[in-house]
């Protein structure tokens, strides 16, 4: 179904990198719009201009991708990850929080963390994510810059976040080592166009209010992103209030971290004031549903803080806790629940859905000036999947058939400033993309654990 | 990675149709169990017997598979579809479920409703089933000798509803209509193999109370499972009180309703009262997550369910309102949701999850005898996962990566009575199955709409 033609420069015919044929495309701006027949035009890793095949006409390009049963959308942003926790799939399942943490995860990360755990598990977190057409990713975790590596090395791109947490790790002993960290982390990577840096205070339980005060005024002087756990369980708060005479929102608000910058991770437990607090400073929270659900965390009222206006985002978590990067599982999982736990099935609606997994995440992790949507100038980061599957015949409904029945196998193509990264089902053009080299990473760390 | 190699009686070996050398084997029965480095000997349809790599030498066969990076179960069992319906894919979302019904399904099933449309929806859905691990379901629509047809040409296994409602349809006009299809249904697969036949009353508030007596006594003269739908909605809760004075498991207790043959399918909103009255009958409850977070019917007090002992089984209701046949995913759902549900991450264990989607749904739809488990005598009804995939590595809990993290995608083969059925992820031997005649298919009944 799929044919390339490798066609070259003709006389007046404009010239392109390449052109995507597509039967069906959802461009998330405009919102609510789906455009058939389109053709989209590339060159030096940009969306050029979106053609009609009548205009194509006058098109030439060194490659042409025919994308008859195809509906192409920008590539998925997922706003939440722990990518080296790849390397830990699967521990402790059936377990309370705190047991996982302190008998399966911490002692792990005791024994493994590392410049190389945080690079090769990352990279195994990668090889997941585009094949579930993930183009670029919101991490937290230690040794950042070792991640930030491994998705610039697979043709990703990320927001990694400069981590401050109240205790010691094998990266950092105090909170100034840890802001020294987050100082070489920003330099590092100034400028670079695959990677931006976040704040990253873990969470309000794990960080105390003067490292929480310098945490927001790294991000106001590098005008970066906050990217923090909030609200993520009942204990949370009840611990907040106990402690502090107040909710966690409320809290952080008066440390300066609850702005336009801020990503609001989980946030199961805000009450109306709380979610107030988020709308009214232009906060982005990013939803991670699986997760909450299978640490039994609670129901976020993700209806609620959309119709508050308050920009959704959709995110995986990381495999120890929900245990796939499946950003279209996770989406279609974010629907369904969001309409439970409102009690209203015309809520959540299919592209708003559609919409938080792609614009809305870039949107809140910094990365909304290039990519998100599919519109002229914008990185062709950009993800075909085939309709013409017994998963989603017949295609009655293109965008309802995408979020609630397509399987992430049905992902066949995906491209990374215009560069296809995957096709038809398989990753390209990279040493690390490779089964035998991943297997084989997943054993070593397996058997040091 | 599979070799299948041709071989033939030789002297003195003990001579079988079939070999799978598993890796792992995860048999449901006895439960909580994972066995690792397993031969399972397969002839004439069943299972033989399971041994080891060195009692395994002893035998010859006339296949073998080499499953060296897969865990092999049984196949699932859904307990609850409408196969049909898979012509209806996509049709409706974000509407309410009243809308939806009166504005979407109900019209185009109006319009489309009959033979063809009952065999040629169920060829579809029988395709996805197989594709997804599936080697039973438990339907419940119109024109089910139809429906069963198909099922048998897919060499599935299925138990059909010879359906009871209180409103007139294609099929039949009147309550006496409806008892004399069932009886034709009860004579057509008397003793068949493959098809076992349920009574099925729609549901509390669409079946009077005369018609709920005659099935309660066609279900006893066949020793046949009852298929009903009970308390889906707190509507139907509500309006059964405001009716009848009484909830509706009581009142499908004095006529004869719950026993140790009632699957009741969804059983969202029971009181203590209720789950007492299902457990002690010896019911089974047909638990569809996805099916009831996406028209917001509520969240199933399911690990309670379980806890006071009823059989739980797994289904995925239609693909109208899911909107996929994937049982590993619904599995999954059901697991997370039970947890955040209960507020108890360590209840909904990997194992007893795993026992619902085979052994669980087995006995709750009548198949307990052939089907749900692997041991000697039983159907070779087998499906084998690969997890040797970026999905599932490490592979450092097989049980917990394949109810969490394994798709659907990586179901390698399928066999149902020792044939397989699907091989490297396709489908094998039926003219059926073929992409283009189901494409086609599929685009028939959406022109017809």
């Amino acid at each position: 179904m799929i044919d390339i033609q490798t066609r070259h420069s003709q006389g007046s015919l404009m010239h392109v990198d390449t052109l995507l044929k597509c039967r069906w495309v959802i461009p998330m701006v405009p919102k609510n719009t789906i455009l058939e027949n389109v053709v989209i035009a590339i060159k030096a890793g940009n969306i050029v201009k979106l053609l009609s095949p009548k205009e194509a006409e006058a098109f030439s390009a060194d490659e042409t991708f025919e994308l008859n049963d195809h509906v192409v959308i920008p590539g998925l942003v997922n706003a939440h990850s722990h990518a080296p926790m790849n390397l830990l799939r699967g521990m402790g399942a059936d377990l309370s929080l705190m047991d996982w943490l302190q008998t399966k995860i911490w002692p792990a990360e005791a024994k493994l963390m590392g410049h190389d755990f945080a690079y090769e598990g990352a990279k195994l977190a990668a090889q997941e994510m585009l094949l579930s057409g993930i183009t670029c990713t919101n991490d937290q975790y230690f040794f950042s810059e070792d991640i930030a590596r491994a998705f610039e090395d697979s043709a990703m791109k990320c927001t990694v976040s400069a981590i401050v947490i109240g205790f010691p790790s094998a990266m950092a002993q105090s909170t100034d080592d840890y802001f020294r960290c987050a100082d070489a982390l920003f330099e590092r990577f100034q400028g670079n166009a695959h990677v931006r840096v976040s704040v990253g205070p873990h969470a309000p339980y794990t960080v105390d209010d003067a490292a929480l005060t310098r945490a927001a005024k790294l991000s106001e002087k590098h005008g970066a992103p906050i990217h923090m756990h909030i609200d993520e369980t009942a204990f949370e708060v009840s611990e907040s209030l106990r402690l502090y005479g107040m909710r966690p929102v409320e809290r952080l608000a008066r440390l300066g971290i609850i702005n336009d910058r801020l990503i609001s991770v989980h946030t199961v437990h805000p009450d109306d004031r709380e979610i107030e607090l988020l709308a009214k400073a232009g906060a982005s929270v990013a939803h991670c549903p699986s997760s909450n659900l299978k640490l039994a965390s609670g129901f976020a009222p993700i209806a609620k803080m959309m119709q508050k206006g308050i920009n959704i985002a959709i995110g995986t978590d990381s495999v120890a806790s929900n245990d796939k990067l499946d950003m279209l599982a996770e989406t279609r999982l974010a629907a369904m629940l969001g309409k439970a736990t409102a009690a209203e099935p015309t809520t959540m609606k299919v592209f708003d859905m559609l919409y938080a997994a792609t614009m809305g995440g870039a949107k809140a992790i910094g990365w909304g000036d290039r990519i998100g949507s599919i519109e002229a100038g914008k990185a062709a980061d950009l993800v075909a999947i085939n309709l013409a599957d017994i998963n989603t015949i017949p295609t009655t409904d293109v965008a309802t058939q995408l979020l609630y029945s397509a399987d992430r196998s049905q992902i066949s193509h995906v491209w990374t400033d215009g560069q296809c990264v995957v096709s038809k089902q398989l990753l390209q053009k990279s040493p690390y993309f490779d089964r035998e080299y991943s297997v084989n990473v997943a054993k070593k760390w397996q058997n040091a654990l």
